[in-house]
């Protein structure tokens, strides 16, 4: 048996698929149970209009890849639990609608509504001057371009190989004539029936000068992992909070509010452990302990943790964001000054790789945590109760 | 006989109607007499690509409504009488190619060619750094988002009441992670067969923190009712010019010179005084009295009235502004110092009620001008010569 | 026998053909030999979503015309040969996923990888703050917004005359209420079977008031036709580099590098000389002189010519412009101090020619030689050696 793969969107051989639907009986070689499907489709209306979205299920678990938002995942769904959160902004957003450089460099904040959305290539965190880069890119907006610029080649592949896997591969680019030139390849697959997902991505410098590449992935969760009292657990060797407003939470960084109004937002910067896989897992649970929501990634690509609790209202966006990245989402002067910038030569890449895991019973919480917890007692646990210039 | 409502546009369901025609053909139990419909279509080419319109007729006013901007109204006709204005901007322009930012925060006028067109919902008025509100929304640009966000929500409703009554519904959001968050909600009717529609919104803040709201009616119109000679008139309580340069035409305000090379634009401020019914007459009328373009609105909610003159030749915009506001369009700060924004908490709305009407004779023209009077003679009309600092 | 014209795209009168083909099947009586065709197609995916494109084809040459960016033309090929370059944009970009505002003002070059591309029509040359100028439009942006503003009006006209014209013309305008008022007419023609092609424009202020205009055609060329060695030859009275870094190479101006790493762009002005027809030649040759690309351009409204020589890697895009305008591409502040702003009345307007030949041939190469070195010893060709304040 060997793979089929079907081409929806090619710029380059102007090849074009605008709706289609793969499932068990256009493709009963792949697998003939009912169930699995993938969704092309283009919306229409309010500033979604012209969005390219994908809705791939492999039966148990449902997501929503966008790629006219550079491949990231919209929202979505495991057995009737409900993946991602509730931003204001409900539906994606076509990036022509959006602005990055108003609102003082945050008119990214008008598309962002995703459960996965990437933070780069050439810059994320906030807005500012950075008078190191190159010219055409030192006015950074916050998180860069990444997440708003569309996928100029997508397909989907049906590789029958144990039980059957899904992927969706997306290929989006960064560069111009006197600009830094960067590539993102990204697959993501799940196998037919799973809980889980996982995403890997390949970054590319295709240019004829060395480039500096962050990246960060803003995975956004909400209801009904996360809650009042819900908890979050990872092994780390060293965490600081990132400025004095987190470091006010830093006692309770584990654990979170329900929705507070008037909440302002704390993040913690951590240097994880790794499995003797070489991955790392952080886990968020609900109150009881009953349903789990487990992102591990490969630590030596991605470096570095963010944990971003925003425990606001539910109106104004109730989340919490558990982000590797290879970077701190600091401003992209201070982590050049740090040394955690991808100084990618031509033709070099580096690839990254993380997995999630919708946990729906306490065993396979417990079992989680279990493996964290015996991770953390070989593991230095290290918590400033400050700021720490190593890490912001 | 009960209404029938259809469904254009519904981002969140996925519904979408790209092109459709309503008549007397597919509805006869709404009407079965010819001449009224309602026309569904996407535009194509230029700065249009991708503009959703739709034409409503009564079978005696016509009328393109604009749900990709905001819902605006683009032109009219009534019995073969144009109404709107030619801007040097042709056609609907689509906002992914207006960038509100540019031109020292003046990009609006790029996208600016309708009858009605509503500046808001968080701001009006002039560009400039507005230190008092919300960071993310402190770079105010002209006139606000609100006309250049499309609608993700569009109905058409045929209610046989009273002899036939037509109603379009769109809603618009105002509103991201961290930034105010508004909703409009927009109905726009009209009788089968009358010289009339109503327009009749909704602004709500479903989010959890207290907002401010500015909202302008931004009514325009030229020939053939803007003439040399031609005449306005409203009842009033107090009536100041906004700047020195509307002062030097303080005295002629009731009248309009014909096409002006080298005019510059001039506004007055009016307190508006309304009838037995809380409604407060606006009425443009030709030299000869033969027509009218009478706007009637709700004085309760919408308090302020503008009047722009900007009667530059026809080749740059022979047009005079008729604009009904919960404030008048002076930096958003100034209004805030005179109290005029509209501070709405969690959950909370209010509405606005506008009519206008075609007059297309002398005798409902004379009738309209003998209501004002009347009103007119019970109202102070006290008129300022200079700018006066409880208006601008 | 008479023009058959085929109106694509008209917003006006919503006229709107998203893909056709007319070739010697649809339109024998136009010409019943195979080869030549004209094909229209709305591009899909990445940031060419939505983009208009029209493929010409004479039966030898063919040319991508583009006029979702204001009748560019992409690319070209004659007989198997590439016209155009590699730039690191790789295909066609939307406009309304382009920003000129911002990367400093320099936003354009985030769509640039045409063949040919306007710059225009209010300025061109380097970002910056014009106080001279309407206020709405004193923030200028590199290039300007001509390349960037999607085409209102497109057809095609086969015309039998003389062996059969194939014509593409389209319309593009620029304005706003208060701003200044500007079209392009622009009519692309080839002869069938012909290694030419002729651009014909027409720009008019239809305004009331003047307006200032800049206009240069960026016409820029890569492999074959450049490479180590390649060779540029034109007939002109004076030549000055631009900057101290083009002053450098100014003894090589004639001969190119290939493609080199950390290459910084040359940019040399020419007044040119004209032949008897009032036309002025400028060859680009292949180091063996095989080949040649050749633009003749009318000198009368053409008065300007800039080389630009970018010999950077490939893969950063290696290319060098020829570019006939009326002014050259310094600040518009300094352009109006030396007098070459066009100064349009209303009504008024002006017009543009230039010629495109592929020579494919050392006879037909030496034959252009043989004309610019007969024109160049009737010539002054004074060289600069340093930038004279004439020119920059």
């Amino acid at each position: 048996m060997k793979s089929t793969t079907v081409l929806f969107t090619d710029v380059s051989s102007q090849t074009w698929i605008n709706e289609t639907l793969l499932n068990n009986e256009t493709h009963p070689e792949f697998s003939s149970e009912p169930g699995w499907f993938i969704q092309k489709q283009q919306l229409h209306g309010g500033t979604s209009e012209g969005v390219d979205l994908i809705t791939v299920s492999n039966g148990a678990l449902t997501l929503s890849i966008v790629p006219t938002r550079g491949m990231g995942v919209w929202k979505g769904d495991f057995q009737g639990t409900p993946l991602g959160w509730q931003s204001p902004v409900k539906s994606p957003v076509n990036p022509a609608y959006v602005n990055l450089s108003e609102r003082g460099g945050l008119g990214w904040l008008s598309g962002f509504n995703e459960l996965i959305c990437r933070c780069g290539l050439i810059s994320n965190g906030p807005p500012g001057k950075d008078p190191s880069g190159n010219p055409l890119e030192s006015d950074l907006t916050l998180h860069g371009r990444i997440a708003n610029t569309p996928a100029h080649y997508v397909s989907a592949t049906l590789d029958p190989a144990d039980g059957g896997w899904i992927r969706i591969t997306g290929k989006v680019e960064e560069g111009m004539l006197f600009g830094s030139q960067l590539q993102l390849e990204s697959t993501l697959e799940t196998q037919l029936g799973s809980n889980k997902f996982r995403i890997r991505d390949r970054v590319t410098n295709p240019g004829a000068e060395n480039v500096e590449s962050e990246l960060l992935y803003h995975i956004n969760v909400g209801t009904p992992f996360l809650e009042e009292g819900a908890n979050f657990a990872m092994p780390f060797a060293e965490m600081a909070p990132r400025d004095p407003r987190a470091a006010e939470g830093v006692n309770e960084f584990r654990t979170y509010l329900g929705p507070t109004s008037g909440y302002a937002e704390q993040a913690y910067y951590f240097e994880p452990v790794a499995d003797e896989n070489g991955f790392s897992p952080a886990l968020l649970t609900d109150r009881e302990g009953g349903m789990g929501f487990l992102v591990e990634f490969r630590r030596s690509t991605l470096p570095c943790f963010t944990l971003w609790k925003n425990t606001q209202s539910e109106e104004r966006g109730y989340v919490t964001g558990l982000e590797p990245g290879i970077n701190f989402p600091n401003f992209r002067a201070d982590e050049r000054e740090r040394g955690r910038l991808k100084n990618l030569d031509p033709g070099d890449s580096y690839e990254t790789e993380i997995e999630v895991s919708i946990l729906n019973n306490s065993d396979s919480v417990d079992a989680v945590r279990q493996k964290i917890t015996k991770l953390t007692e070989q593991a230095p646990s290290v918590i400033h109760s400050a700021p720490h210039s190593r890490f912001s």
